[in-house]
C-alpha cells in the first residue's frame, strides 16, 4: 500500500507505507541523507528512522534547523551518558536535555568526586563510542517493565520520573550499551557526532529542590564539523572577553557584597554615572514626548496588590510580606510600578481632555530569584525599570504605540543596535474567551500595534496566542555585536489594571469611560541594558555616553597646574574627563589612553600654556592640531549632538 | 533663723528659713510677684508658693521663661480638669501634662461622647473658675492614702498610675474642688490664666498602647493676656494657610493613599519635578566638592544589619524581616544607607592618596511609625536621605566639616533660610568612658567641630553630653518665616561603623589604619526638606526652582499658536512655564497669573506675532517692555545665576 507524503515545496512522493523520512531524504540524494538529524511528520518532530504510516507532511531537519540541532544534542546527552557508565560504573543518571547551546545531563557520581579535570578524559571516551555510529534504537515498553528494568539497574532518579508518568506504554532508546527512558527523538546514529566539547560542570539539586541531593550537572555542546565547534570556541572566547560581570569588575561600574546579599547590584560611582546619564537621557526624550516624572515608595500595603490580583499570585517563592507592629499593616517590597501608578492616577478626576496622561519612573522593584539563576546584572532580585503606564482612550492607542516606538528606535539607533526584530504577541485566534477587555477594545489594539509597527517597516514576527490576558503586547528582540539576542524594550496594553483599580475618566459625552493602560519599558531595565550594553559594544560607549570623554596628558610636571586649568573650563561645560598627571613620557600617555579607549587625548606642554591652547588627539583619527580650549568644546559638542540626532525626538 | 538667697544677678538676700520665693519677689516689687508663675531653687524647678529652708539660689520663673510657661500649661491643665468634673459628673481622667505650645487631658468620658462643640462650653466653665483665684495647694500623701483616694472616686486610670510610683509619700494638688495626684509645680493661683483657647480633641490609647481603651485628649493653650492668645491665634491661622500638607494638595505636589499605605508618599508630577529639581542642585554642588554618586539596594541580608549592629536594636516596633523561600536568607529594608556604603568602601582596597572619598546617595530608607505619629511629609515611613558619606583620615575631619558646613550655608542662603544656630553635641566632659573611639581622636574631633563653626561665625549651642556614643555632632537648627523652629541637616563622626566593618586604608608608612566615617545630610531628606521649605516660603519658590518660571499669555486664541512657538523656544533653553490659552480677557489672565505667584508674565498679540517679540511683566515690578525672545533668556539665566551665586561653590 502507497501513502503521499508532502515536502515544504508542495511535491508529492508516493512512497510505501512504513517508509522512513531517511529512507525518503535517500530517495532525494545521499548527501542530503548523511545531513537529516530528524523529521517533522505531520507536524510533530520524530525519528528520522521511524516509519511514516499515513498520508503525511515531512520537513527534514538538518543542522540549519532548530529542531535538528536539539535533535543531535539531546543525543549527545545519551552519548556523555553511555560514555560515563562505562567510565564510572554505577553511576546514577537524572536527567540530560538538550539546552539554547548543547546539552547537560545530571549524574549522581556516587563515592567519586567529579572535578574539570575529569571532563576531557569522557570527551575522549565519547569519542571513540561516537566513531562505533552505533544507532539509536526506540522501543516501547509497558510501564511496569520499564520499573522492573530501573529497579534492577538501582536508578532511583529514573525510577522517580517514571512514577509520575501516567501507566500505560513508556518509550525507551537504546544505543550501543546504553538505554535510558526518553520521548526522543534521536539522530539516526552516533556517528553524526563529529565535533564533542564538555565545557563545565556545576551542582544542580535533583528536580531544582535545594531539600534533595545535589547533582553534578555537566554541560557540553556538539558539532557535527571540527569548524564549527573552533568558530563556536572563538565566539565563548571574544563573549568572555567581553562579559559584563568582567568588564563591570574591571571598569568599577558595579559590585556585589554578601553581606548586602545576592543579586543586589551595588552602583560604584562610574556605573552609577553611567547609568544616571542613561536616565536623564531617557527623561529627557520622554520629557518631549509628554511624559511626567512620578515617584513612589519601594513597598505597597497587601490590600494594594490584593486589588491589582498580584498578592493571589505571590507565592511562597516570592519575598514574603513585611509585617508591622499593627497587625492589620502588612507591606510587600513593591515587584512592579503598576499599582502605585494607579493610584496616582485615581488622587484626583480626569477629564479625556487630559488624556493621554504618561507617568514615568525610573522605579526599582524586587522579585526573589533563587540563588543558582542569579547572573550578573542580567539577572537580579533588584533592579530599575524604566517605566511608565500611559492611560489614554481606546483610539489613543495607536498613535501611542507610535510614539513608544520612536522612543525605543531612537535608543536602539543612538546607542549602535543594528539589528532587531519587533515581536508581537497577540491573542490566540481559535478562542477569545480567555480574555479580558472587549472584543472591540481588542481589535482596535491589535490592529493599532500592526499598523504601527507596519508604518515603521519593522522586521516583525507574530506570536498568536502570545498575548497575556490582560492584553496584546509588543516586545523587542535585539541581536548584539556577536549575534546573540536579547528582549529588551516592551509595550503592553492592559485592559485588567484600569477594571481592577476602577480608573475613570470623564468623556466628552460627560460620562465616566475606563481608560485603557500601557505599559511600556524602553531599557526593560536599567540593570539589564547596561550589562547588554557593555556585552555589545565591549565597554567603548560612545562619545555622548562616555564617562572619560578626554585625558589631559601633561608633557612633564610642570604643566600639571595649567592642566587643572584646561580641565575646570572642560568641566564647566559639562564635558568629563580626567588629567593623567603621572611622571611617565607622553609617549606613554597617549599609548595607554589609546588602551584605555579614551575618545580625545588633550596634551599639553610648553607651547599650549604659552598660548592657552591644548593639543588634540582624536582616538583613531587624525591628530586635530593645537586649538583654543573653545574650539576643543565646540568640536566635542557638535559630535554628541550628531550622535543623539538620529531622528527630530530631541529637537 | 535666716537664710541666705542667691539671685541670678548675684545679689544676696538674707531672708527668714521657710520664706517663699513669691515672698522674695513681692519684696523686690508688687509688679513682679504679680508675674512669677514658679521658681527655680538651687536648680529644681518648684512651686513659687514652697517655703525655702536652706541657702539657695533662686531664679524667679515668669511667663518669659519655658518653665514659667509650663507651669502655667500644667495648671491650666488641671484647670480644664476642675471644669470638666463639674460638667461631666463621673468623668475618669487620665493624664494632663503641658506640652511644647499649651497642654491636654486624656479623659474618658464614660457614655458621652465629648466632641469639639463642647469645647467652648468647657472654656467659658474655666473662665468662671479661673476667676475664683483658686489657690493651688501641694499635698504630701503615703501612698495607701493615696490609693484610698481615688478607689473611693473609682478612678482606674489614677489607681494604674499610683501602682506604677515607688512606696513612700505621693503629692497632691488641690485648687478649688478638684484635687489631682501630681509632682507639680503649679501657679500660685487660677487668676493667673486671664487667656483661654481649648483647641481641638483627638483620640488617644491609654498609656499610647492600641489595645487599651480610647480616650479623649483635649488640647488647649491660656496666656496671662488675651493679647497674646489672639497673636497666637493670628500665627496658628498663618501657619494653617502655609500648611505644607494643605499646599502639598493645592499645588498638586504629592499626595497620600491607604492603598499604597500610610506615610507613604506618592509624589505627584509637579512635586516631583520640583524634588528632583533641589537633587540636582545638591547633586551638582556636591560634584564640585568631589563627591562621588553611588546607588544601592533598598534592602541589605539581615547580616549586615548584625555587622553594623542595627539588627540588635531592630525590635518589635520595626519592619519585621522579610523571609524568603532560603531559611538562611532574610532581608532588611534598609533604615539608613550607611552600611550599604561601607560594603562599598570595601569592596577594593584604598591608599590614603585616595581619601577623603565622598560616597553620595540619595537613598531612600524605611522606618516603622506609629500610625498616630505620621504627618504630612515631616513624618512618613519612607523617605530619601541627601546621604553621603565621608571616609577620610582623623587629620582631615576638620577640612571636611568646614566642607559640609560651606554647602548648608549655601543651600539655606540660596533657600532664603536668614536665621539658624549649629548645635555641637559633644562628649559628657565628666565621663568620657561611655564612648567608643580613641580619646586623642575625638579630642581632634571635637576640637575640629567647634573650629570649623567658629571660622564661619555661626550662631552656636554647645551640649555636652549630646554625642552619640560613636561620635560628636552638628545640627542646623532654621528658624523659618513663622519663626518656628525646624532641625535641618545634621553632620555627625562616627568612629563605630569602620571598626565594625573593619575598613582600612594603607596610610603612608605602609601600614593599615582606619579611616574616620562622616555621615551628612544637608536637606536632612527630601520629604522633610520639602516640607520645611514649602512652610517657610509658603509655596512661593525662587525663581531658580519654580514650577513655572513664566506664564505665556495670548491676548486672543489668534495667537495661541505664536504662543506654542515661543514655548517650544524656552523649552529648548530648559525655561519652564505654561501658555494659559482659555477663552479669557488677557486681564483676567494677568490677574491669576500674578495670583498664582508665576514670576513672569509674557504676553504675546498681533504686535508680537508680527515682531517675533513678547512683552514682558515681572511679578511685583514694573512692566519690561516687548523684547526678543532671546532677551527674555538672557534676563530670566541672569536672574537665577544670581539667585545661585551666593558664594563660589557652584563654580
Amino acid at each position: 500500500m502507497s501513502i503521499k507524503v508532502t515536502l515544504p515545496d508542495g511535491s508529492v512522493k508516493e512512497v510505501e507505507k512504513g517508509t522512513t523520512s531517511l529512507d525518503i531524504a535517500k530517495g532525494i540524494s545521499e548527501g542530503l541523507a548523511r545531513n537529516v538529524l530528524a523529521a517533522e511528520v505531520n507536524n510533530e518532530v520524530i525519528d528520522a528512522m521511524r516509519p511514516i504510516e499515513t498520508d503525511s507532511t515531512l520537513k527534514l531537519l538538518t543542522w540549519n534547523d532548530k529542531e535538528g540541532k536539539s535533535a543531535m544534542w539531546h543525543s549527545s546527552a545519551h552519548l556523555m551518558a553511555e560514555a560515563l557508565e562505562i567510565m564510572y560504573p554505577g553511576v546514577k543518571l537524572a536527567i540530560g536535555p538538550a539546552i539554547k547551546s548543547g546539552f547537560y545531563y545530571d549524574v549522581d557520581f556516587m563515592d567519586y568526586t567529579f572535578t574539570e579535570k575529569d571532563l576531557e578524559k569522557v570527551e575522549q571516551k565519547m569519542k571513540e563510542l561516537a566513531k562505533q555510529k552505533s544507532e539509536f534504537i526506540r522501543e516501547d515498553m509497558p510501564k511496569e517493565k520499564a520499573i522492573a528494568y530501573f529497579k534492577e539497574k538501582q536508578d532511583p532518579y529514573k525510577l522517580e520520573l517514571l512514577e509520575d508518568l501516567e501507566d500505560g506504554t513508556i518509550t525507551f532508546y537504546t544505543q550501543g550499551e546504553f538505554t535510558d527512558l526518553c520521548r526522543g527523538p534521536h539522530i539516526p546514529h552516533t556517528g553524526f557526532i563529529k565535533s564533542i566539547k564538555l565545557t563545565s560542570i556545576a551542582g544542580a539539586y535533583w528536580r531544582g529542590d535545594e531539600k534533595n541531593k545535589q547533582l553534578t550537572r555537566i554541560y557540553g555542546i556538539t558539532f557535527p564539523k571540527n569548524a564549527e565547534l573552533n568558530e563556536y570556541l572563538e565566539k565563548l572566547e571574544l563573549a568572555r572577553q567581553r562579559d559584563h560581570r568582567k568588564l563591570g569588575k574591571e571598569m568599577e561600574l558595579f559590585t556585589f557584597s554578601q553581606a548586602v546579599g545576592q543579586g543586589l547590584p551595588l552602583w560604584l560611582p562610574k556605573g552609577a554615572e553611567l547609568r544616571l546619564r542613561l536616565e536623564n537621557f531617557l527623561k529627557k526624550v520622554q520629557e518631549n514626548r509628554g511624559y511626567q516624572q512620578v515617584i513612589t515608595p519601594h513597598i505597597g500595603s497587601k490590600k494594594l496588590y490584593e486589588i491589582s490580583g498580584h498578592y493571589a499570585k505571590y507565592g511562597a517563592d516570592s519575598f514574603q510580606p513585611i509585617h508591622t507592629p499593627d497587625e492589620n499593616e502588612e507591606f510587600l517590597l513593591k515587584p512592579m510600578n503598576c499599582p502605585h501608578h494607579c493610584e496616582i492616577y485615581k488622587a484626583k478626576p480626569h477629564s479625556y481632555r487630559e488624556l493621554p496622561i504618561r507617568y514615568a519612573e525610573f522605579g526599582t522593584v524586587y522579585r526573589y530569584e533563587q540563588s543558582g539563576e542569579l547572573h550578573g546584572l542580567t539577572r537580579v532580585r533588584g533592579f530599575t525599570q524604566d517605566d511608565a503606564h500611559i492611560f489614554c482612550m481606546p483610539e489613543q492607542v495607536k498613535e501611542e504605540f507610535q510614539s513608544v516606538i520612536d522612543i525605543v528606535l531612537y535608543i536602539f539607533k543612538t546607542l549602535d543596535f543594528k539589528t532587531f526584530t519587533a515581536q508581537i504577541s497577540l491573542r490566540d485566534k481559535e478562542d477569545h474567551s480567555k480574555y479580558i477587555g472587549s472584543d472591540e477594545n481588542w481589535e482596535k489594539a491589535e490592529a493599532a500595534i500592526l499598523e504601527a509597527v507596519a508604518d515603521k517597516g519593522l522586521n516583525t514576527v507574530i506570536e498568536y496566542g502570545e498575548a497575556a490576558f490582560y492584553g496584546p503586547k509588543l516586545d523587542f528582540m535585539v541581536e548584539d555585536a556577536l549575534g546573540r539576542e536579547w528582549q529588551l524594550g516592551t509595550i503592553q496594553v492592559d485592559y485588567n489594571l484600569p477594571e481592577r483599580f476602577e480608573l475613570e475618566y470623564i468623556g466628552a459625552d460627560n460620562q465616566k469611560h475606563r481608560p485603557v493602560m500601557i505599559h511600556r519599558a524602553p531599557f526593560g531595565s536599567m540593570e539589564r541594558f547596561v550589562a547588554v550594553l557593555l556585552e555589545h559594544c565591549a565597554g567603548d560607549f560612545p562619545l555622548w555616553l562616555s564617562s572619560e570623554q578626554y585625558a589631559i596628558l601633561p608633557i612633564s610636571e610642570n604643566f600639571n597646574e595649567y592642566a587643572e586649568k584646561v580641565s575646570k573650563v572642560l568641566k564647566n561645560s559639562d564635558i568629563r574627563g580626567f588629567i593623567d598627571d603621572r611622571n611617565e613620557k607622553v609617549g606613554k600617555k597617549i599609548r595607554e589612553a589609546e588602551m584605555g579607549k579614551t575618545p580625545f587625548m588633550l596634551i599639553v606642554g610648553e607651547k599650549e600654556m604659552e598660548t592657552n591652547t591644548i593639543s588634540v588627539r582624536q582616538r583613531g583619527a587624525e591628530d586635530l592640531g593645537s586649538m583654543p580650549i573653545e574650539d576643543f568644546i565646540k568640536i566635542i559638542n557638535k559630535l554628541v549632538e550628531e550622535e543623539l540626532s538620529h531622528d527630530d525626538l530631541n529637537a
